[in-house]
């Protein structure tokens, strides 16, 4: 029941099954194909939903996939290209028609919340519930969401408009108990919860136990996602000890002119940006609507990073 | 060889295989859901395109319905509700990726100019295309767009933000020869493209032939789009005579309280109104997402207008 209040009541039943696990909603990069869609992403942690970018049928792409938007707590759109956030309006205007409640908040660049509000305008909607608009600011590594469960922060990128990339780390107030070890010294149960929070027990007779002892710090994960951005491999340390990057791959390296010239990475680069991080895990998105499939992504990336993956639409990834 | 002039050189070698045709893309009202697309359809007049509301998603069903938008001449939008213009902008910027140089005619409310304005001012696009706007005009039918071939006309119905249907008038400045006659006169062929231009003919010894009695009027196709609208009866008759109606039934008639709060209409009311107009066919469209499938919109809709169709995604209507 620890997280009983974060879960939206108007949600379905469904739950994610790692504490951290993202769902893939479009691998495209500016051009939709007919298999692949406009950047959008869900992440699900503890069973709270939060969408990164919602790019043009995001809201059909949560349909298809199962993922129930009118949870999505808030969203974190990365710049203002149309396959990053054309998808948004949407979402907001079918959650109001659905009869949403909660609020919603959106953590965007400048000129996101004029665009949204010229279209309440002209459109006449009033919506049942509030939207908070934050404005991301162009300051390096900025804390943007923080609870006791989870810190969001946003950094710039390098693209032709401004852009930032997205960290989200899982936060715990409690430790954990250590396996066995309360059981061998007879402590008992009412004691673990002033354990978990840091607090030391003292037995009937005196003794008193350390919380370091008989508890741990919890296994808490970590996510990075970056797109669209030039390559820039300054970046890298800075997320080092992250579980998961997600960077964008939107040409393979012997496109590299044409990558640098539109302020994009290829595959090798990103590769090599998660090798300097030193992440558990890579994933490739944002592909160009050149490739039809993404074999040599995969092949180019690996041969420098090992544990890489291409984003496959519809398919979650536990972090 | 007659329109050559009209078919766009970048465009593939896809051909209408009718004088008028019309391609649906979206079916559902405001919601759409895992089998039915928001507002859309492109009507192909001697194989140049028009479309007709562009909702959320346009551009991908245009790709997976084989439409080659590249080629679209102009739009026209019927209303600021999210599901009729939200794809606008991913159609533009598409267009612009893939080369376009042909101007692009969007007709629409006031307002969408703004909308669009506002969009590119914040992601730095820079067309390589022009892009004309014409504001529709609240009052009565309007001629908006007029050439040899064709006339369109725009008309406003009633909704809950400022809403238009629009007319397509298949027009020719030539007459056809009436089969056989100009034979049975000996009427040397040179002298055709005269009489079909509406010139007597006389022949080497003198005798008058008239134009009219070698001649007919050609067969003009006529289409009319009407969404989203409460029923109109009383624009009806000001629709007499056209070949394909197309009106919205986002209900079924035991929920008219419903329609009518929203102004919307239902199958029967749609089908009162090409009972009115008298046209040949009549296609239902904009159907609410709490409906599987439209058996009974069909059933409700035929009990008074034989000759109704309900519209199918990706299935092509000769008009």
């Amino acid at each position: 029941m620890r997280y009983s209040f974060l879960v939206f009541e108007n949600g379905s039943s469904y739950l994610c099954q790692m504490p951290m696990e993202l769902t893939i909603l479009g691998t495209s990069s500016a051009t939709p194909t007919t298999t692949r869609h406009p950047s959008a992403q869900v992440l699900c942690i503890k069973n709270r939903l939060f969408m990164i970018d919602c790019g043009e049928g995001t809201q059909l792409q949560c349909m298809v996939h199962g993922v129930k938007f009118q949870r999505i707590e808030r969203v974190f759109i990365s710049h203002l290209h149309q396959d990053h956030y054309l998808g948004l309006l949407g979402i907001i205007t079918t959650m109001n028609l659905n009869g949403r409640q909660e609020p919603f908040y959106i953590y965007g660049p400048k000129g996101l919340d004029e665009i949204m509000e010229v279209q309440f305008k002209w459109s006449s909607i009033v919506l049942n519930y509030a939207l908070e608009f934050f404005e991301l600011k162009d300051d390096g590594f900025q804390i943007i969401y923080d609870d006791e469960y989870l810190e969001v922060q946003s950094f710039p990128v390098k693209h032709r408009v401004p852009c930032w990339g997205f960290t989200f780390k899982e936060k715990s107030p409690f430790r954990n108990m250590k396996k066995g070890v309360a059981e061998s010294k007879n402590i008992p149960i009412e004691a673990f919860k002033f354990l978990k929070s840091g607090e030391d027990y003292t037995s009937p007779d005196g003794v008193v136990f350390s919380f370091e002892e008989l508890t741990e710090l919890p296994k808490l994960s970590s996510y990075a996602y970056i797109t669209d951005t030039i390559y820039l491999p300054e970046l890298a340390p800075k997320l080092r000890g992250f579980d998961t990057i997600y960077h964008e791959a939107t040409y393979l390296h012997d496109m590299l002119p044409k990558a640098e010239e539109t302020f994009h990475s290829t595959a090798k680069q990103a590769a090599e940006f998660a090798a300097i991080a030193g992440c558990d895990t890579l994933i490739l998105g944002h592909f160009s609507a050149r490739y039809h499939e993404m074999g040599d992504h995969l092949l180019e990336a690996t041969a420098v990073f090992k544990n890489t993956l291409i984003a496959e639409e519809g398919k979650s990834y536990a972090i």
